[in-house]
């Protein structure tokens, strides 16, 4: 945040500033999407929905996971909410009572502790390392769990690293004694991995997900959770309490983004993976060696040791000095304060633009 | 709720039913609110805005005030949040600490008692009666307060009373030393009394309002609150990881709705003191003296002691005996289990058709 509001700083003082800090899709919005949302306000479908989400959305999403990823679910057993922040919440205040400890893969996205500790629970950090390529380390992991531990939130693929745990750990992590929040958001936007949901290893998980990264649709707020179904009734009523529904313009845009063909998608997959090789080529000839591949999602997490001990630092300094934001790696979790964090979500064109930033800051200020 | 899914189960099987239990406006969307929705919409104005909300709509909001109230506020004080609801809960969490009191005034909003719960703060009752209007009466609640109470929820125009307090009573709470949260979600939709914002009596307060109920917006989800100044930057940090930002499109067609003539918004007060007359004159002509002035927004409180001492029993009784939906009175406090909650929000002739069912009921069943 606070790079941000100091590159928007810049921004009013007439400054240009590339946006590599921000995990924000810019494509365009689809127009199968656009044309839905229109259709439902000039047909008045804008009142509140069911406080679940329009049935249509939630059909789909159940057949979506069924043609995607071969799991049964029922639609009624999906909620549709107030993009996936509202799902994590609800997830959470299912889970967790006040003092209950939850369990956070480090790095991690900054969020979660936040919304742990506004809920009154307590954050145990699991930490991953890049010499781990990411990966839970089971063995590690088998001594850090406690029986205090109520809650894991995965979140693979990952923001901050765009790594996706692998099957031996989705296995081992099923297996455990422990509720799992799955917080899927960026399931799908997979390049050298395949897309997998944690109810393919664990039915009684909560998953969370929404159409905010997959689908573009940031604005729209607009997201979902699987749960079993006996939780159902009381997210249920804390949805109606906390939020009363899902914004009903956006459930319609919702269906039309899930009427998207394959062609679409696979475009966009093409694009993602093109921009992720052209950044990862680009770091590498600038002599930094991120030591894992980034194999989904929009995030490449560097390790900056060799140029400092503070990333908040380094990221103001790279911001003042070549006018680019990038993420620093303290906001992932304490352990990662020598990183930095490269988003690749916006346009082929401003990528390029940035990493050609980010060489001129490495030649000319290290 | 029990009433709400009792109904539909009845209309499944093929039932008519008429609903006067739900608080939602049933007007159509003025032309306004879904042009500027469907341009923004056009022009990919889709993605995440800004934490606070757009600027437009929070200079909209200032210059409304202005014009209505003589209050000057800035658009730095004021928060877009995903309908009141979240402005409520924004406001909660930076107002209490967990075991923190807060009061509220019965009959109240069903979802205070539950927010207050899930974010851990104690509930204290302060009962009005029909007896005093609904008003709060000062000399009781000079005894009833206490040095532990942090905050008192203040809802006028009231759900479920349709009564505005007094400008004597404003100004006793004004000049108590507690936390006050102006619930002003039916503000502006007065009959025979002045629309009032708490803060011409007091600028510390934290006002609550939305576009739902006065611009018939319900499944947009688009709140805001006011707050004084230093309280925003907490409010912000709260938003960026609770919700992000409020909908984009419905902060776009917020800006629509601000921008209705004054005409069409008396055409509306007129509607609505119309249908509060019918439903009014109705209830007298079936014997039912609800004994005070329901001065505003769309509700009606019945006393219904000669007819029954359980609210909901009744209320599903008047449900399967002559298809009538209305809110039992247990839902809004403890001590209100002999009243019921007609609301006036619906079209006229579906007001109709629910006040002849209710005669019937009284005629026929009582």
């Amino acid at each position: 945040m606070e790079i941000l509001e100091k590159a928007q700083e810049y921004e009013r003082k007439g400054r240009n500033i590339t946006h590599l800090e921000i995990g924000e899709p810019t494509e365009r919005t689809n127009s199968l999407i656009k044309k839905a949302a229109k259709q439902s306000i000039n047909s008045n479908n804008s009142r509140y929905s069911n406080s679940l989400g329009i049935q249509e959305l939630r059909d789909k999403i159940a057949t979506k996971y069924k043609n995607n990823h071969g799991v049964s679910i029922s639609p009624d057993q999906i909620v549709i909410t107030n993009g996936s922040s509202a799902a994590l919440i609800l997830s959470l205040i299912t889970l967790i009572k006040p003092g209950d400890s939850v369990i956070l893969v480090e790095p991690y996205y900054p969020c979660y502790p936040q919304l742990i500790k506004i809920l009154g629970g307590k954050v145990r950090i699991f930490k991953t390392s890049v010499q781990d390529k990411y990966q839970v380390n089971i063995k590690k992991f088998s001594k850090f769990i406690n029986k205090k531990d109520k809650v894991l939130i995965l979140n693979s693929p990952s923001n901050p690293t765009g790594v996706s745990q692998n099957k031996d750990v989705l296995k081992f992590l099923s297996s455990l004694k422990i509720n799992i929040i799955s917080d899927e958001i960026y399931e799908g936007l997979n390049y050298d991995s395949d897309p997998e949901t944690f109810l393919n290893y664990n039915k009684n998980s909560i998953v969370v997900n929404g159409f905010s990264k997959f689908y573009s649709m940031t604005g729209w707020r607009l997201g979902f959770l699987i749960a079993p179904k006996n939780l159902i009734r009381g997210i249920q009523k804390l949805q109606q309490n906390m939020y009363i529904c899902a914004p009903t313009v956006s459930q319609y845009a919702g269906v039309g983004a899930l009427s998207i063909n394959q062609e679409e998608i696979e475009r966009l997959l093409g694009s993602y993976k093109k921009r992720r090789d052209y950044a990862l080529s680009s770091l590498r000839d600038m002599g930094i060696d991120v030591g894992y591949s980034p194999d989904s999602s929009f995030y490449i997490f560097a390790d900056m040791s060799n140029y400092t001990d503070n990333s908040l630092d380094l990221s103001l300094d790279i911001l003042k000095k070549v006018g680019l934001g990038v993420a620093p790696g303290i906001d992932f979790g304490p352990s990662f304060n020598k990183f930095i964090r490269f988003s690749y979500s916006s346009s082929l064109k401003n990528i390029q633009v940035g990493f050609g930033k980010m060489r001129e800051y490495i030649k000319e200020y290290t």
